[in-house]
């Protein structure tokens, strides 16, 4: 398969997105090539600051940026030679299989569900990312792509969700949650109380129930679903809060060398643990193709393992398991 | 002032209850009384098990309590003698002045949503609750109290939570934020998009824009509205988070006794700088009273907390000034 990458979008971009895929090089296969989209002449000058051959990649040039902070939408339309836009017409070409960003998410979801379309059945695509925790890996979708969610869309993001968890992560007969203000049934808004019934009228599901916000971390769950304005501020409100947890510690052991010294290998030990860049990046489960969306701060490690991922959930054959059960959905059949 | 404790209600109830209020009771000064609100003789057994005369409170008699997990409407129909109904019927009869729980949320919020009814022009009531950051405590409303909101609600939290962040957090003009799924103009619901232009159009609240979940903890806001839904899904995964953290320092930490030792104590010193329990329980804003919901796993300080809180929101006129503030609201005026 043919791995489109995305060479300049994030903040480490291009450096670490070239050393990245570089990397997984290494370990893909000669079956596989990764195409590099972004400025030719700036790519090839890494490379070769990289010590490797500025003909390594084939290169699809895109001499625009689009960047971290710009209006998705609009930046689409006025930079129709960005690295994204460059990316997802290649893709709805299908001069590549995979696609691959850490820029701007909004950009690259919306190109994406543009160019690759949506899958058979697949209303709306959603961004589905995996949070580690002490009891293993829960996946939460959507957590960005779609903001209005009716019902029938949270169901299809956990019928995707749960083949990714089957096929990616080999999680068997996945626990499926809807996050919401309280376990008990009547609790709610309508969006939760409608996809619920969807759910619970699925035999194919093993619907767990409602989760609050606390139970993502405590393994009862493998899917979360929810709206992608709730998943987004949850994914946001998590990072925000490690990243203040880690600093407080940090600023309490400024004065204490030894301790902190010893304090970092403990920490090192951890972040291997629940280390979520050895996901790669969120995938946008619904669209036809393979749509890999990074972290912007991703780094190469990060940036081989979403090359990785990509691959797998391509010879996984996730798409085609995703328009089989929907296909076989006795929900969607009944017209919903 | 009279100030109403729900002696049964929370996971230690009723004994670090009763021990919050006799803590407060040191404090609090004679103008101001406590009364509990429970099974009476249970009461007095715990005072004197506390080796406090049992004729310390006040008691108003309630022989039943709900549970933790009841639902709570049909609850509070049901139970008519429970501690939360029994305090709520206080306060509507203007027996006691403040009510304080640590019980079934939904419950005490029904309950004196119902009995206290709303400050004049406010429609819907919010609960406030501060995060602790590393840039000092912001407020976050609505937690839970509203779950489908319209964009006056949030309008009016943001007024609300204006006043409670001057008076009783002493901040001056306080920054003013939505929830969002980013920063820019452009993003987020409909919900967002018309409250931003309430707030925009309100020359009196400091507006700076929408932010993301992670923006919470870096002290650009002091006040940040949401949704009830989305917030206290926030204010959940907020809290699992922080227990899944810490859980997984303590295992790493499990074979090295002496520095899980050393570490302790940086991890209590962090804990008083960001302890929430400081700020003793979240305050429903709206209600034409005070009412605190404290913590289910709230313990005696966190009590005396509460208590002392609720003697300031009354001392302060708080609600005196947010029903003077809505009446100056242009945009109240408009008719909106």
């Amino acid at each position: 398969m043919r791995i489109a990458i995305d060479a300049m979008g994030g903040d480490y971009a291009p450096a670490e997105i070239i050393a990245g895929a570089l990397e997984a090089k290494e370990v893909l296969g000669k079956e596989h090539e990764i195409v590099l989209i972004g400025d030719e002449p700036v790519i090839r000058e890494h490379l070769v600051r990289l010590n490797a051959d500025p003909d390594t990649f084939r290169i699809f040039h895109a001499p625009e940026v689009i960047g971290m902070d710009e209006p998705p939408v609009e930046a689409l339309r006025r930079k129709k030679k960005s690295s994204i836009a460059v990316m997802a017409r290649a893709a709805s070409h299908r001069q590549v299989d995979a696609a691959l960003s850490a820029g701007n998410t909004g950009a690259c979801v919306a190109a994406c569900q543009l160019r690759m379309r949506n899958l058979e059945n697949v209303i709306r695509p959603g961004i589905a990312t995996v949070f580690p925790t002490l009891g293993g890996p829960v996946i939460v979708c959507d957590v960005g792509a779609n903001i209005v969610c009716k019902p029938i869309h949270l169901y299809q993001y956990a019928v995707m969700s749960c083949v990714y968890a089957e096929e990616m992560l080999g999680i068997t007969n996945p626990r499926v949650g809807i996050m919401n203000i309280g376990e008990e049934e009547a609790k709610g808004n309508d969006l939760v109380k409608k996809t619920r019934a969807l759910l619970k009228a699925d035999p194919s599901i093993n619907f767990a129930g409602n989760l609050e916000g606390r139970d993502i971390f405590d393994g009862h769950f493998n899917v979360v679903i929810c709206e992608g304005f709730v998943g987004n501020v949850v994914l946001k409100t998590a990072e925000g809060l490690v990243n203040m947890i880690f600093r407080a510690i940090k600023d309490e052991l400024k004065s204490h060398w030894w301790l902190a010294l010893q304090f970092k290998k403990v920490m090192t030990n951890i972040y291997k643990k629940y280390d979520y860049n050895e996901y790669g990046g969120a995938l946008l489960l619904g669209v036809n193709g393979t749509a890999v969306i990074c972290h912007g701060s991703s780094k190469a490690r990060t940036i081989k393992n979403a090359i990785l991922a990509s691959r797998k959930f391509s010879t996984q054959r996730i798409n085609e398991k995703i328009v089989q059960r929907l296909s076989q959905s006795t929900v969607m059949s009944n017209g919903q």
